[in-house]
């Protein structure tokens, strides 16, 4: 029985996985690939995967486990070649969160406190204060109320924001204004000041951000996205900043990453450009969540954050 | 008996003020001056002022309280002719105090996450993930614990950074390492990754900043100053930076306001220029903080938030 560690990384990345997970998971055989032949195919049971190749899952007859090491699990699920019966687990790691926590907080603070604007004036050798509405004054809308969005939502509710938060399913968020289906969805857009977007990619989130969307934001809204680049349709985004709908957009993912040296999101003058660097896996809180999954599947009991695969998430 | 507002305001400014103020003090007489004659003089009560010109708070007989509408006082104490018997309270505001936490968090967020990096790479259309230090492995030293400092302290270690902070007298702060003496503050230089400054300005603050200082810092380290520009010899911070010895510093504050449109720092690549605007005085709050003086005045009670004068603070 052994575990297969399967990323696409550079050998000093996969290297440093490597010896993170043997070193809190010391007694485990543990196989790098891709090749492995069908001898090792044979004898593995967790497969811990970074973005592995489409197809490199199958052929493994005695996998019990996938767990990634990547929170969003949107490519993997377009593997077809994927076992359709083997417990899919994502990494939820508290490092991430905070992390994640950080980025939407410093981009809600920057867009609140004209932080971005005062670095185009610098540039200018301007000098002019800008305004400073209370942050009770200042209405965020996180979309998606999971691991990093709920995180993200209460975060910003500590910092004095009003916040709301709209999810799939009812839910209830200390100090968050939660909403849901269609009608909360509209509501929640009209009224935000900045847009925080934190669902992940499936069938239903595709193209969330189109232009019937920018339209039902309130005019001058900013769109912070954390998510996944195809969650927006960046012909529209740009359309709604230069028809002066949105003021401003953060974006740390892109349709094609790396983004492209000619994209014209590199040098708009409203648009904050992150190399998808929200919230990285931390290696070291990353390779403790591996192992107590194997830990669970080694003593039957439940696996953590298992996908629902049927919802894509 | 009536209250004097002294301000250096353009005119709709104080109209302004004069009406937030009077809207919480519906019976009170307000005079506005410069100038008042000799009869209205006799009758002011309580000095309403924000950088009054120096000499305009002399030959006010019947004046028991200057109440000032900024937090820093250094100006208004260089005023030698400033009655030196007469009771001087500053502004101390919880909306200016949640101002300055935020200020203070975007800046230690921005350096930490490297966002200040990231915005330069934008410029050159380059693709590079930053490290994502963890909070709790990011040192900040916040020099001053008072109001400001003391609140900026705690908002950062709520956010998870260790924080070490510096006082003129032993404090004790909940998640702080509290400082105090030049042997606490040369420990704290030496380790902390990032400075923040929230001292007042006095005779033992101003040219704190200088190349000793710098020297002190651990190398690499980051300056953010929230006070005031004398506590920073510029010359000494532009060598700290071009040598090397400094990573970056976030200056809201300089010598000469608004920084001169020739002056280095607009555009040094590793300086950030705010136009002294990290935490504005609320005039929605601040009036009901002059209307709680004043009626302690009136009651008898003890005056809130008193400046020690032979302290310069
Ligand atoms: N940029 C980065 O660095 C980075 C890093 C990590 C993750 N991410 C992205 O962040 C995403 C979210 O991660 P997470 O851990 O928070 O996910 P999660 O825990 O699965 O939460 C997903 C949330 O979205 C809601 N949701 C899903 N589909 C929806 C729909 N059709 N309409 C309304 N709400 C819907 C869910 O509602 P219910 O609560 O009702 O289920 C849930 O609240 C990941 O999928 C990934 O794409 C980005
Ligand atoms: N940039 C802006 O927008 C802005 C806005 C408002 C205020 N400010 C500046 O912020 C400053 C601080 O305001 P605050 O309300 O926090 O002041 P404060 O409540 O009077 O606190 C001052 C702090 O500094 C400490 N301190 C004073 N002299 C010291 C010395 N020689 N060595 C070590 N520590 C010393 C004090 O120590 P003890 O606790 O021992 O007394 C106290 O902790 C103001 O004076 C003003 O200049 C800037």
């Amino acid at each position: 029985m052994s575990l297969l560690l399967l990323g696409r990384w550079l050998p000093a990345e996969r290297d440093h996985w490597l010896h993170l997970l043997q070193s809190v998971m010391p007694d485990e055989q543990w196989l790098l690939a891709p090749p492995v032949n069908p001898a090792e195919a044979a004898e593995v049971e967790v497969a811990v995967v970074a973005n592995p190749e489409p197809g490199s899952l199958a052929g493994l007859p005695k996998l019990r486990l996938i767990q990634s090491l990547w929170a969003g699990v949107d490519r993997l699920l377009q593997d077809l070649t994927l076992p359709p019966e083997v417990p899919l687990a994502r990494m939820v790691d508290p490092a991430m969160n905070e992390s994640m926590a950080h980025t939407a907080l410093w981009a809600v603070l920057s867009l609140h406190r004209g932080f971005f604007e005062l670095q185009a004036q610098q540039g200018r050798a301007e000098w002019i204060a800008p305004q400073q509405p209370r942050a009770s004054e200042w209405r965020v809308l996180v979309l998606g109320l999971g691991e990093l969005g709920g995180r993200v939502a209460q975060s910003l509710a500590a910092q004095g924001y009003a916040v709301s938060g709209w999810s799939r399913r009812p839910a209830l968020l200390t100090g968050v204004h939660t909403l849901h289906g269609e009608a909360g969805l509209a509501e929640g857009l009209a009224q935000a000041d900045t847009v925080v977007n934190l669902l992940p990619l499936t069938e239903q989130t595709r193209d969330f951000f189109d232009a019937s969307r920018f339209e039902a934001m309130k005019p001058g809204a900013s769109l912070v996205n954390l998510a996944r680049g195809a969650h927006v349709l960046e012909v529209e985004l740009l359309a709604a900043l230069d028809g002066g709908r949105l003021s401003r957009a953060v974006l740390d993912v892109f349709r094609q990453e790396p983004l492209p040296v000619d994209h014209p999101f590199w040098r708009h003058p409203r648009i904050t450009v992150l190399p998808h660097c929200a919230a990285q896996t931390d290696p070291r809180s990353a390779a403790a969540v591996v192992r107590a999954n194997v830990l669970a599947l080694r003593a039957g009991q439940p696996l953590q954050h298992l996908v629902q695969r049927h919802q894509g998430y």
